[in-house]
């Protein structure tokens, strides 16, 4: 039913424009102005008490006076006003956009009314864009429902944008690169309309092909994955997400009262569900341009021919750390080339045509290179003294419209190619700067079209609800003890039921004395939540080598910490020192935080993210693709480790985070695993509560 | 001498065109119309002996048979004339532009031609430029000697470009951009000239404000090495250099015979002489324009200025990992903006002037924040509808010529703001796409301005010729016995001379039983350079616990290498390792390569670069700055190791890689450093001849 009412929001029949205005330059004049002069073909109704007339058209005191309903109301009057305007108007018109600003993005005032406009809107099940938004343009049906000059070419692009200023520069310069859109969408405050339901909504849209969005926040990250999982499945979807330090996350705060999660989380959970992440705004262009323009490319084979040997070897360093590559050609096309080129010409990879190629040399070699094996076919071109731009764009097209490889241009130069350029453009061939924007495009289209495209799996769990049951026993017994901190026998009984072995440990409480232990030597550690860095705080004592040094340890450890308890371990051979842990997400909610443990971890930042869910095979895929690979092949002779014992401890941890939402942090550091048989073991637990 | 050669081929009185021709399409034919046609006003000379005349000017059949000296020659007859030409002509011109092509670039019969056409330049002390180029382009004196089209306009970029085609396209584009050049030099196959030459030329150069090159390959790394530091101390250097991965290197050895050397290693020494490095051609485009256009910040402070929070939030997301940063505003600023900035303005930085600024709103703020403390000011843009983009642009030229800040701008748009960013252009306010890049290319000014200037200093050696004697006496010794490595306890012997300490260690020659030893547990190792991996090749037995063990283990290894020399040494605690050597690289010569040992040192490639030579205070700075920095810092509470030391170690190593010019491989591995007062250890060191 909601799709069903965001298309009579984005495609309405009528249209009501509440503080409409006949004074130039007011926003109510210039969204009418945009409604009915620049091509929509449906009711409008102008909405004002303090006018009858607005040039000769008739106004109305309110949404309820027009005497119909309306499929969508522009709301563009002063925010003290909107609430009552929607409150009243709810019986008139299901979609409505609110223009005005003065809600939460201004604090604590406007953020009051903002939550009253959404409990209105619930109640009266109305669908509301904004507020504190451009409002949206639909250029196939000539509706600009917007305060933004223009009507962009109508094409195959839905762009939502968080930043209505930004929404306008960049439809200006769309314009200019022939990129046509199916929607272009400001979200403002997203009230109630957010990312998620434009991804649904715009994944059924038949004239969306891509969706791009300006993201400065997530709501829900949650529903989002899901979402834009699905959506990405079938769509492209590119996100220029911003917020990526510190910094910028505190503009956001400021700007649109935004919350921004961790910029690798984002990254890992884009990567998951399969959007392509633009690193910044010309990358942004570019992809949209790509995937508006073509299909991905079919294989990882690229085939680079150029006029400029200088291009080609500039375009050949730019496969560093690509995915897609350059072609090995086959004999046959080889020799096919060698017949068709002059003698000088190189018929590698990339095929240099040499500076006095005319456009033959691309048509032949086009046409030899052109097939269902190749997955694209990367032109550059310099305007040398003897080049015929224009035909060699010609047979671009020509070699684009056969549908078989990627086509696309790079023409470096500036008069002498620009025609060419927009030409190819306006052909649907894709057009960089530059090689390495070019292949970087390219290949982030590739990656996404061979992503996996299956729906996530549902999570069959043994013995879910048992182990669940127990595990929140010990815990309420904790917090019923009025502790924030679970003790480690305690921590390594939960663990071992979630699968995660422990170190086997002696619990000595305040007033006991050492246990009998068989096995020396042993360490001694402070249990407790309120020592956490205990090597800093001298709170932990290692290679005790007997019972009589253990007891003389214990007894100067109670000395700095009295009433605390303590926990005796054997001493363990440090090999290789993982640390795992949960770390919650504002956004995304608990994310499985993995990497090479012991002091240098966070010098070598070998770590990795596991985005939930994840069964057991993604789990598998997730390490073998991540930083820690190398431990599991067998690095430099080295036997490698039990991906099958590794995947299955972050598989219990992964559990572990989603089972017990009364844990707030959580930690295994280090879980000593080994390469010669013996099993992996945790040394240390914490469960924070 | 060279440098007033240079100047009159880049500044010639008088041209002669050998191979000039009056059919069209021919290069004698453009080139000769270029130089006739495009404002050149000296001297011009035909020589063809086929024509009496060409357009009815006189055409001469040599140079000598001109009557008089010429400056400058060029040749673009057939490859086989040119060695005749240049032979017979060299006493008629002292400069020589070879634009014909068929030398080293086709094999060894065009590699013959060059030499020996080199032979001939340095008999006769004649300058040649090429051969296999484009020529040259001087705007200023209205002289295209080369066979591209037009006149770029004037301007203060010098550019060399090694791919005469990518100069063409660069050109077209620069004219675009309102780039003005000094210079566009081609210098093809680099037989004489090359881009050493051509930078001490355009230090001196007055016209030339920035020094751009594109190349391939570096001829004479170290020659290279010491020009471009002294020029790039007052000129700034941007280099596009082409050739990063293995594939590329392909390409290049097939395009123009340059060797490319390894591209980390070219980066380290761009970096320590003080070259920008552009990453692609449209950095390159961007940092050529900021130069070009103005001078570098004179501080790290960044203000950005926007109409559009979510620019300025892209924005405060570029300066992630850069050294320029966001500048706190102070307090009066602060005061200042608020005054005269509606209230939901955001006076902090980024300062967010809302989407309807106009024009006094972006004059008010610049006024307050372009004084002599803030280093730049960013100025965003998107055309809002009341967006007044011209009024802006004025006030942005405004603000540039009061020469404090470095003003640039990222107006996002199209056909509303291209006409604003080419005025802003053609008035030297640097104009970007993007903020990323603009930030980009600011932050590489920014560091090159703040980069130490100082000429490299003369190192002064203590026992430099002793040790050097002492140590080639080891080396030659082995050499005679038909070794190609020394032995473990001789290249300790050399390693001690050069302060590196050994670990203690007993040699056992074939026949030799085992050494009298104090202290067990002891190490038994192969000793020999065909055995490299010695624990893959189990050539290395740990913890031998007392003689009796040690002669069971002699016994077995010596079944598995007869003939071979062992080595004992006392088992080590392993703790920090350390792998150092030379790499001595095809370019620039031999480089200290050091980073941290063990295992996994190819996974977590910790690893830095020194480029020689380098004193004392430069190698430890070099550490600092570099990925060991953490060692020596003391992290998570760790002792810190010893950089003094380790330095030491570093110089020993590096004076050693200069002065032994037979070793071939040398590599220190693992060189144990420890953090409580013990002194580093080389447990291993390879010397191979």
């Amino acid at each position: 039913m909601k799709k069903n009412s965001l298309k009579s929001l984005f495609n309405p029949a009528s249209i009501a424009i509440v503080g409409a205005s006949g004074k130039k330059g007011k926003i109510g004049n210039i969204i009418m102005e945009n409604i009915m002069k620049l091509g929509y073909g449906g009711d409008v109704f102008l909405v004002n008490p303090s006018c009858k007339f607005i040039k000769f058209k008739r106004c109305h005191p309110s949404l309820g006076s027009i005497g119909k309903k309306v499929d969508l109301a522009i709301i563009c009057v002063p925010a003290k006003f909107v609430i009552d305007v929607v409150k009243n108007g709810a019986k008139n018109a299901k979609n409505f956009v609110i223009i005005s600003a003065g809600f939460s993005e201004t604090g604590k005032e406007g953020a009051k009314r903002e939550k009253e406009l959404l409990a209105i809107a619930k109640k009266n099940n109305i669908n509301i864009l904004g507020p504190n938004c451009l409002g949206f343009i639909v250029p196939k049906i000539g509706l600009n429902a917007s305060f933004a000059a223009g009507m962009p070419d109508a094409g195959n692009i839905a762009f939502v944008s968080q930043s209505g200023a930004l929404a306008v520069g960049f439809m200006d310069k769309a314009k200019e690169e022939h990129l046509g859109f199916s929607s272009v969408i400001s979200i403002g405050n997203k009230m109630q309309l957010g990312e998620s339901e434009l991804l649904e909504y715009l994944a059924e849209d038949r004239e969306t092909k891509v969706i791009g969005m300006y993201l400065e926040g997530i709501k829900d990250g949650k529903n989002f994955s899901e979402i834009a999982k699905k959506v990405s499945a079938k769509k492209p979807i590119v996100i220029l997400k911003a917020g990526k330090t510190a910094k910028a996350q505190q503009a956001i705060s400021s700007h649109t009262g935004a919350l921004a999660g961790s910029d690798e989380i984002t990254s890992a959970v884009f990567e998951k569900i399969g959007i392509m992440r633009a690193d910044n705004l010309d990358e942004f262009f570019d992809l949209l341009q790509l995937i508006s323009f073509t299909d991905a490319p079919k294989s990882k084979n690229v085939a680079v021919v150029t006029n400029a040997g200088g291009a080609g070897v500039l375009a050949t360093d730019s496969f560093k750390g690509k995915e897609i590559e350059l072609a090995e050609f086959v004999k046959n096309e080889k020799e096919n080339l060698r017949r068709n080129l002059p003698a000088e010409a190189s018929v590698e990879n990339p095929v240099d045509l040499l500076g006095d190629a005319e456009e033959i040399r691309y048509q032949k070699t086009l046409e030899i290179l052109n097939n269902e094996k190749m997955g694209c076919i990367l032109c550059l071109l310099t305007p040398q003294q003897q080049t015929p731009v224009e035909k060699i764009s010609e047979i671009l097209k020509c070699e684009k419209a056969k549908n078989k490889a990627l086509i696309a241009a790079v023409f470096v130069g500036g008069e002498r190619v620009e025609d060419s350029i927009a030409d190819l453009k306006k052909n649907n061939v894709p057009c960089f700067s530059d090689p390495q924007s070019a292949v970087d495009a390219i290949d982030k289209y590739y990656k996404w079209n061979v992503a996996e495209k299956s729906a996530p799996k549902k999570l069959a769990e043994k013995n879910s609800l048992e182990r669940k049951k127990q595990s929140n026993e010990i815990i309420s017994k904790a917090l019923a003890d009025g502790r924030k901190a679970l003790f480690f026998p305690e921590a390594s009984e939960v663990m071992e039921k979630f699968g995660v072995k422990c170190v086997e440990s002696y619990g000595i409480k305040p007033g006991d004395g050492v246990p009998e232990i068989k096995n020396y030597p042993v360490v001694l550690k402070v249990d407790s939540d309120k020592v956490l860095h205990k090597s800093d705080k001298q709170a932990l004592i290692l290679d005790i080598k007997n019972k009589e040094a253990l007891e003389l340890e214990l007894k100067k450890l109670r000395k700095n910490f009295p009433d605390e308890h303590f926990v005796v371990q054997p001493m363990m051979e440090r090999k290789t020192e993982i640390i795992l842990g949960i770390k919650k997400d504002a956004i995304f909610g608990p994310v499985v935080v993995y990497g090479l443990g012991g002091i240098y971890t966070e010098v070598f930042k070998m770590v990795d993210f596991l985005v939930l869910p994840a069964d057991f095979d993604e789990i598998k895929k997730n390490v073998m693709k991540g930083k820690l690979r190398f431990l599991f092949e067998g690095a430099r002779g080295q036997a490698s480790y039990n991906i099958e014992e590794f995947a299955r401890i972050l598989k219990g941890v992964a559990d572990f985070a989603r089972k017990n939402d009364k844990v707030r942090e959580f930690d295994v550091n280090p879980l000593f695993i080994y390469n010669d048989g013996r099993e992996a073991l945790a040394a240390d637990v914490k469960i924070i509560l």
